[in-house]
């Protein structure tokens, strides 16, 4: 992850200058801020500020004038119980924005989660650097043959090597060409929104992405999953781990009830209930569908 | 506003203990934090906390790795750049969190403003405080006889005073009979989410609201207005103020191009151009229907 | 549920009047459409418009040119997979338009669910219907002895005798003085928006409602619930009903996969799985709260 | 922009078959509905449903049990009073879904608009089409030289023809080997989530984008504008003369009160009047700075 020493610079300058403030203070988030945290071979994501910890959380849900804390052992059975019931509100009382690089297909996915803000860099106004992300060899998977939407093995020896290569060639002489198109030596120079459509999709761009606490679980829990493309769950676990320093309560019931819970239809459940009562539980008793019976079976067993 | 003792207490001491922070600080917003700065008879605006300042809009807007300040005109330049041509998302780069308490049927306005997260004192898990908004004289308007949606002159003498006779009682004999439905002394006693039917709704209620910078000013250019019900209007000139202190620079831009600012229908524009090229326009020539032609006439003149 | 025989008539003369239209039309939504469906005392559900059904379901998540069906068969087994792996944005794609009667009281419940469009009768601008819920007598629950915000058993004899009285005369009373504040006969009028404050949160007000068919079954799923205030409850199931009749394979799929399925938290899901493998759990090797325990017990047998 | 047969047979058979409603009926929009408007060189604009006509936003305006429409011209007056004075509520009860077939640079900017629900097609579940926009020789524009964000004039001559090869040739390769990576012939084949990373960023996609009306002139507002790029204008274009079709009277408000509206800063009134009287105003007594001075001048004259 290439910072410039001047960009380095500045994310010195800014973490050595403590001031004082009235606010709730998360000291596992003020030992993240700033940091790049690097992701992929050049993406980074980086604290830029935050709004509450696990005590504002019950603050909120208690609506009260002080602090909200009556004891932390209090404040984490409030927050397990409202995660568990879905009273997601007070979790929308924490806020946090980061700064993150990431390659524009990841960018593409990330961005259907409406509801956050966002600024981005602007390839209409600036020129793009010369980045793109290029795949680790333990990454480049086949097709999958039994999901459309996944991957499979990973490739080996000349059809890895020759994927790489027309990657990295590719890329290259895009970037080459959106230069020359620029070019302003001897010609006139394309438009900037016109020639940066000849990047392909690895490129990096940057943004500031600012979400609230309630928001950004819900975008964890679908991108830090199994069935998430590696590449934008390379940045969902890594959140998970700042997220983890910043509501360290919040985080647990959320990995407790969201993240490693399971959701039962109502004929699993009954599957369940008939199966702890002894009896065999078949598909075709079951009242599933073969893809579901099959998803179940998976989670539970014969 | 009758704060009691112990909430009084729990501010303070939340105003007692500054803490150490890496994150952008707001001088002016510090001074603000925690203090219940009244509003109407029993109501307030508390700030809880805020995220970001000035050069965190700069910051965004820029996408910057460091502060984002190259320096304070240069920020105002742009802040008012971005204000004058829309450029919306920087502004929401900074959120801020209100405690507010306020009489229901403002409250039933001021929700209809969606984009902001909200946590309500529960009427159906907590008993209501006795306290009812009674205007003061000077705001105890008859009906406007000109805007269905508006108030005209001020009433006078007995008829003011049966009208406050009349709040004061009927919110008084409601409570004592909200408190007798509910009361558990030799009967059940009727669930607190139904007996809060019978409350009015000039009874005080109380929420978390948490809303971004970007949304809170379209609340103040609809709120802070003439147009608007002068109760709610009283909660925004506040925040008007405490917005002021927050992000100087940023609420001056807003003043300028939204509070203050004048916005031209296309009949209007053309009106004006020929005003100034010495022509006369009148209703007929000007191409607007009376209703407008009427609001164009109290800007512009005749 | 009064309708005046004007506003019956125009329910009326628009369900008399078919028109041609290409696109997507569904037999079970148009049986229902107009029609004041009652609810509670007063109040009632009237759909005003929709769009799309379940193949438009399916047509947006295939992104197709035409109609999106293969056949009825294969779009159920989609609109289930759909729902069974949180894939929310086809469900998205219909909309659907309400206009709904209901009380104060339970208008503030349905409000804090902000992904919709809400249009709501204007008591600043015009004068309220002197209408007010009253509970049947089955309904005046006592306070939950076990549970803050819940109800307990009916209330008897006397004391729900002295509550219907309380609230209908206090009701009627409002009213009265609601109307003699505005009144003009003789003196100036007080200003409607400022007479509704003595209005009790029992009277009925109207809005148009429109929502996305994603967000309406979230509501739904929150609304027709156990743990939901019977009086929002009963919309919400009415609305059931009509979602049913309008799109049945996604309603059915909701049904099995939302409203009757069980969500397990890790803590569960082990407990399940040890007890199929034969052993016994208890609350203390099961890693869960006392609280949690207990609500597992419910579900699953000590 | 290439229709296979069977696509413009699916259109056909959707467009043959009228069938009967109750709903409200807009014969603008129905004479648009399913025909694929052709937009750059691939793409196009197809209205796939819609919900409410000019009648219905006075309907909910007035929160009424029937048609709502008076006489069209009482509604146009309503229609043009709302749209003047920002009620923007009972815009938002009109729908309209679209399918949008777009270059993924534009896709990018378009899907900022974040009220809005969005179907796209997968490029990792399926296989993208060999489609790019290059841009006509017309819209071959440099760089502007005072503008960053800008265009300048159009490019000539062997330039211009050196970009539109380097355009297409990069296409090409980019897709031919996409489809090398992809294939399983005599190998194992790259997962499709990877391999369109190759991609530039001109790759036609397609979605399903459905709006609400409020929300839809907006987006038209900022993307019909001269600032947009060429390209979304393109389409916001198009969509302009669909909205005109479909609610005329909503949308001739539109373009008086927004799209040929003046917005005049505080400064920007102050100096109007002062011409108004007389006075001569300069930028040193305006109060303006020299970038919006000259904005200023550039719509008002010396």
């Amino acid at each position: 992850m290439p910072l410039t020493p001047e960009q380095q610079a500045e994310i010195e300058s800014e973490r050595a200058t403590p001031r004082q403030t009235l606010r709730a203070v998360s000291p596992g988030m003020e030992a993240r801020l700033y940091t790049a945290h690097p992701v992929l071979d050049h993406g980074f994501v980086r604290v830029i500020d935050y709004m509450g910890d696990d005590a504002a959380i019950c603050q909120a849900a208690r609506v009260s004038y002080g602090k909200g804390t009556r004891s932390v052992q209090n404040d984490e059975g409030l927050i397990r119980y409202l995660m568990r019931h879905w009273h997601s509100t007070p979790f929308e009382m924490c806020e946090v924005k980061f700064h993150v690089k990431l390659p524009v297909f990841v960018a593409r996915q990330w961005i259907r989660h409406r509801t956050a803000n966002v600024n981005e860099y602007s390839a209409r106004y600036s020129i793009l650097d010369r980045e793109f992300y290029i795949p680790r060899a333990e990454h480049l998977a086949a097709q999958s043959t039994q999901n459309n939407q996944g991957r499979g093995e990973v490739l080996q020896g000349a059809e890895a090597q020759r994927v790489l290569d027309l990657l990295r060639e590719d890329a290259m002489r895009s970037y080459d060409h959106y230069e020359s198109m620029l070019s302003q030596d001897g010609q006139q120079g394309l438009a900037r929104e016109l020639a940066r459509m000849n990047l392909p999709a690895n490129i990096y761009t940057q943004w500031y992405w600012k979400v609230d606490l309630h928001n950004l679980l819900h975008f964890l829990r679908l991108r830090a999953d199994s069935h998430a493309q590696y590449e934008i769950r390379a940045y969902a676990d890594l959140m998970c781990e700042i997220v983890a320093d910043w509501v360290p309560a919040a985080f647990a019931a959320f990995r407790d009830y969201r993240m490693d819970a399971v959701s039962l239809s109502a004929q699993g459940a009954e599957a369940l209930r008939r199966r702890l009562a002894g009896q065999v539980v078949t598909q075709e008793n079951s009242g599933m569908g073969a893809r579901e019976w099959r998803e179940f079976v998976e989670a539970w067993g014969e």
